[in-house]
């Protein structure tokens, strides 16, 4: 465990800056005294493009690889075409530091507000496939904007890339009490690429004799989620099948101001990222509405990777704790950070 | 209108057969004396497979296609590798008879079960698009196998079947009250063909003045399903993510139990194929339990898409009314057939 934890922070569009105090205000409050904290701030996003027409150049991507982590707030914004902030910045930053593991877990926190009957008890961590799949922005297009146009979006899967992903979900599952694995793919559909998957998570299993396995395909998966969400433990997926599970997920699981993820480079070649699932949200930008919550419990993730676990299981605590004190009466986000950093530090 | 119906017939795997026994029961009841039903019933799917190792020969295909519709049960069974009869038999139907508009209607009937907290008001449409995307097989796999193996699909899309589909389902959002169209892609990632598609959705959308339109990235649009459903009218969409946002719908709505489906072709140059959205669901197949309601509705389809309509209103005004006056105890396949042929010839 490093005494010392080189951060950068790239708090990006919308909401993005003010959750990303929140979630800075909370890791100083927690981090023992003896922890140097130095963070850097970098000014990418819908801004940045606007004022110089970069999103993500070669030497802040360089400077951004001489930290521990990274903490980002949310990229994008309608002003900015779709996908330029995307494909130029967020992506590509989960490419160039290969965070193959993307990690989202879903809980049911008390006290907190889900759209299901009956408030199953969901407990469950997302595996999603970080670096391949229909992400690689491999595609095309002819004769564009012709009623002759063809565009094509190819997914690329490597034995290499599922494996490492699919091991790293056994492993995951297998330090779990529950210790369930299910694959989620289509693959009666997607046949190269499924089987290719589900080939994988089969030899990979016989290594986790321990852990129980499952396959479903996507379509089936989302009905579980809204009818029996408490089936799932660990869930390993692609990429764009992991984008839509895990709003999904959020959705049922308190909405996605609480949904944390990490984009984890497990070999430690490269710093992982922690960002909140969900958007910049520019429509409530400044009012102070946004939940900083999910970025909190990014920081955990974040604190976890690093290894100081009893520092992110205080933050998680603190979470429920104030999730189930909690009156009704709305908190600005600033007052959401306070509380916390407050729970974390007594 | 014609006053006769040719109707080919694939009951297919499991409880395929029970459904369609009971579709065609109530269609029969439902059918005005002097139109006359002609059924042929096609053996199709695993036992076939398993008996000859054929899905669907070119003769039968050519059978098939002299025929006003067809009605599927469902294909698939455990025993059979996944892919083989879901690309060797339903799909091929789908392409061969270029069934580019997969209707999914979804509709929360009162009195039926929904996980939803609240039972929002939930009656929208899903165009989803059936003959292209990731769906058309075109993808491969290299070293197969092997720690080096590299599997693709390839999603492709055209602007010949974008404009038609979304043509489509600006024809069927014009015609219903709330004149509301919503396109669901993931252009911030799938550039290529999300940026066709929207290009598309709008240029079209021109010739719509009265249809208000929205776009939403798919993640986002399952959020919405679970947490505000009422927000849809007309959706449309490609073919995978039809597939998935389509089983959720089913999902909220009541259950796959009761989803029906129909695979058209507008142009009436090949049959349509309606179906349940269910599949085979072999643990129950045999024991009386299947809802047979999916298949009813999707006789509806059928006959509304013959020119029927007040064929078609009759049997869903039954589903509705048998739906509300339904107690607590289950009922048969058999007996829930029998109600409704019931209410649709008093
Ligand atoms: C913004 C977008 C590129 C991103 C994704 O699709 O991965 C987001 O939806 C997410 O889940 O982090
Ligand atoms: C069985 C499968 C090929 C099919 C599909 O993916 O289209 C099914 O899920 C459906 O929705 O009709």
């Amino acid at each position: 465990m490093s005494r010392s934890i080189r951060l950068a922070v790239i708090p990006g569009d919308g909401i993005g800056q003010e959750v990303v105090a929140q979630g800075l205000k909370v890791l100083t409050a927690v981090l023992p005294q003896d922890v140097k904290l130095e963070t850097k701030e970098y000014d990418l996003g819908a801004r940045r493009w606007h004022a110089t027409g970069e999103t993500l150049p070669d030497e802040e991507l360089e400077s951004l690889k001489q930290h521990d982590a990274l903490l980002l707030g949310a990229i994008g914004d309608p002003s900015v075409p779709s996908g330029v902030l995307e494909r130029g910045l967020l992506l590509k930053l989960r490419f160039a530091f290969d965070h193959f593991v993307n990690l989202r877990p879903s809980k049911l926190f008390p006290n907190t507000s889900t759209p299901l009957a009956g408030r199953p008890d969901i407990d469950f961590v997302v595996v999603r496939e970080g670096t391949e799949g229909p992400y690689t922005g491999n595609g095309g297009s002819l004769r564009t904007g012709t009623p002759a146009e063809v565009a094509t979006e190819v997914s690329l899967n490597t034995a290499y890339g599922v494996e490492r992903v699919v091991r790293d979900a056994y492993e995951r599952a297998n330090a779990r009490p529950r210790k369930k694995l299910t694959l989620v793919h289509k693959n009666n559909v997607l046949v190269y690429a499924g089987h290719m998957w589900k080939n994988i998570f089969d030899k990979v299993g016989q290594e986790y004799p321990e852990v129980t396995t499952d396959y479903l395909h996507v379509d089936a998966a989302t009905i579980f989620f809204v009818t029996q969400p408490e089936r799932f433990d660990v869930i390993v997926t692609d990429n764009l099948f992991g984008d839509i599970l895990t709003d999904l997920a959020a959705a049922v699981t308190g909405g996605i101001g609480l949904a944390a993820s990490g984009n984890i480079n497990p070999t430690g070649e490269f710093p992982s990222m922690f960002e909140p699932v969900h958007g910049s949200a520019p429509d409530i930008a400044g009012t102070g509405k946004a939940d900083p919550t999910a970025t909190v419990l990014s920081v955990a993730l974040l604190l976890r990777h690093l290894g100081y676990a009893p520092q992110a299981a205080r933050i998680e605590e603190a979470v429920a704790a104030d999730l189930e004190a909690r009156g009704d009466a709305p908190r600005t986000t600033d007052e959401i950070g306070d509380a916390l950093a407050a729970r974390v530090a007594g």
